[in-house]
């Protein structure tokens, strides 16, 4: 069972999961090992049985579960980080806290057939794959225990990824995570303050000013934030003020799959297929609609190496203007051929 | 002149240093170039002339300015983040706050000879450099725009290093790094409410439990923490209270040259010469003496990659128990001839 640990201080909690682990050496050793690619792909389909046995797969009428026929497929992490089952067992240790590592690491499986790229799935793929990060979403957040659910995608070995077969996590948690927490607090400081939401404070001063704007369509606006942490970071924002993400509409998921599809190929075409994260951000699963809250998905490509300064300050040093990683990616052209 | 940005939402600042830049097509060729070594050492004794002119040096009697004869030397970053001249111009933008750019990035070079280890230098090399650090940093906190110095270290490339010669970074910043804020709002929480200082607890506690500690020494205790956030973190804490590491003793730098050099032995040995950052956390220049924050120098090898979820989350999955790694590290000896 992982344990969760409070850093007392800052109130950040660590995972420590020996279960994925490696004893110490293997440390000293993993360096020496190269970064083939993966021979074996675990997320085809025909090989089910090389991952856990699925928790939910949007598939073609007459097959089965764990077999073929899938369009989407969600299985259990085969490495999780939080496991499902056991009591949380919340407990001090002295100054420090602590409580069992309980929670839910899934994987989201993108596509049945080999493909790196969300960019290059279909767009009725990719809406898909946000209906499924809803469904898991909507049926996660039954479990009282849990409080929050993360949804993000690692692309490339630099991105985090271990597998290259296009896929994206999802990872419930029964405390809020710190950064979710300090951005609610972030949101609420400015609600209580000037009665309105940041987020939509942002979206009509960068619709204004028009400079940082990637994409302006009816219901999602995508541009490079004033304060980017990492060159070509770039968010996007449902127009309509809402705060959680498993709340969207049937019309914002048809216009989302488009923006996403649209702004994952800018960026490929324009830094020639770059690493990324992307990260959904969204209020907990124990609040109500909120005023103050706006969820939003943001995309980090891995350009920089993120070093001590960045570790001990928080501060971040970004060698690209937003306006011009704007300007470049409004003015990078995609075929249209590819956009279906 | 680099422009600082603040996020509205998290109050995060952030450096926009376009000089230091790239245009948006040479991220795209980067990964293509590969990392071989350099070739030419700017650092060393001798090549002088291949950084700026020096701000601070210790060097043997008789000797000159940016000319060999230096044990230590400081100079400004070639590529700085931030500039020394120029006013703060603090200003809006809408929602959006903005200043100039104005701060210090210095490099302190730590041998006049080719090495890559700091753990491989002299004692009393590794007591000068910290000298330096500290008369620096009294020198740096003159200057009435400035409030924060920190000092850090990149081992490694994957650590962020971009020249292999050993040495360590000084970037001072007109506000407060966000997470040197939320460390101090923590540990002022605690002091708060307990009347005592979190730092001075941890170390009380530390030593009592003794699971987690690497090093017991008079002045100072080396341990794995409790939330530690990667594979063998470790933190160097003075056991004496003090919350601005310039104002450190003769005897505890004699005594921190050899801790350091202790624990970066160990790590080396243990891990084979791991890529690390080291920070040291130390409290604000603007205020006097503080009973609620405590210096200290957080380790933090880079044997994991951090990826979308962290990012997303602050959440940090560690594989190793810090009682393990902590274990690992005290059962590590190091060959006495070497701690010299």
């Amino acid at each position: 069972m992982p344990d969760l640990r409070k850093d007392p201080i800052v109130g950040r909690w660590v995972i420590i999961a020996t279960d994925r682990a490696k004893r110490p050496h293997d440390f000293a050793r993993e360096k020496e090992r190269s970064t083939t690619a993966t021979v074996f792909d675990p997320f085809l389909a025909g090989n089910e049985s090389a991952t856990p046995s699925e928790i939910l797969a949007y598939r073609e009428a007459g097959t089965h579960r764990d077999k073929p026929g899938w369009r989407v497929r969600v299985v259990p992490n085969k490495f999780p980080a939080l496991q499902v089952e056991g009591q949380l067992s919340k407990r001090g240790d002295g100054i420090y806290d602590l409580m069992n590592g309980i929670g839910a690491h899934e994987v989201i499986i993108e596509c049945p057939h080999y493909e790196e790229s969300m960019a290059r799935l279909t767009l009725d793929n990719i809406r898909e794959v946000i209906w499924v990060y809803r469904d898991r979403l909507v049926d996660l957040k039954k479990d009282r225990r849990l409080v929050h659910g993360l949804v993000f995608k690692n692309k490339g070995a630099l991105a985090g990824a271990t597998i290259d077969h296009s896929h994206s996590q999802l990872i419930v948690t029964p405390v809020v995570p710190i950064n979710v927490w300090e951005e609610m607090e972030g949101a609420l400081g400015f609600y209580n303050y000037r009665g309105r939401c940041i987020f939509c404070d942002m979206v009509q001063q960068e619709l204004a000013t028009g400079s940082r704007i990637v994409l302006d369509l009816p219901n999602f606006v995508v541009f490079c934030p004033f304060a980017s942490r990492f060159p070509f970071e770039t968010w996007i924002l449902p127009k309509q003020h809402s705060s959680h993400f498993e709340n969207i509409q049937r019309q914002q998921v048809e216009e989302l799959g488009l923006v996403l599809k649209t702004v994952l190929c800018k960026l490929e075409l324009a830094l020639d297929d770059p690493p990324y994260n992307y990260i959904i951000h969204t209020a907990p699963f124990d609040t109500q609609e909120l005023q103050h809250y706006h969820w939003h998905i943001e995309i980090m490509p891995r350009l920089t190496r993120v070093a001590g300064f960045e570790w001990g300050s928080g501060f971040y040093i970004n060698p690209v203007l937003p306006e011009q990683a704007a300007a470049f990616l409004r003015d990078t052209d995609i075929d249209p051929a590819r956009m279906v």
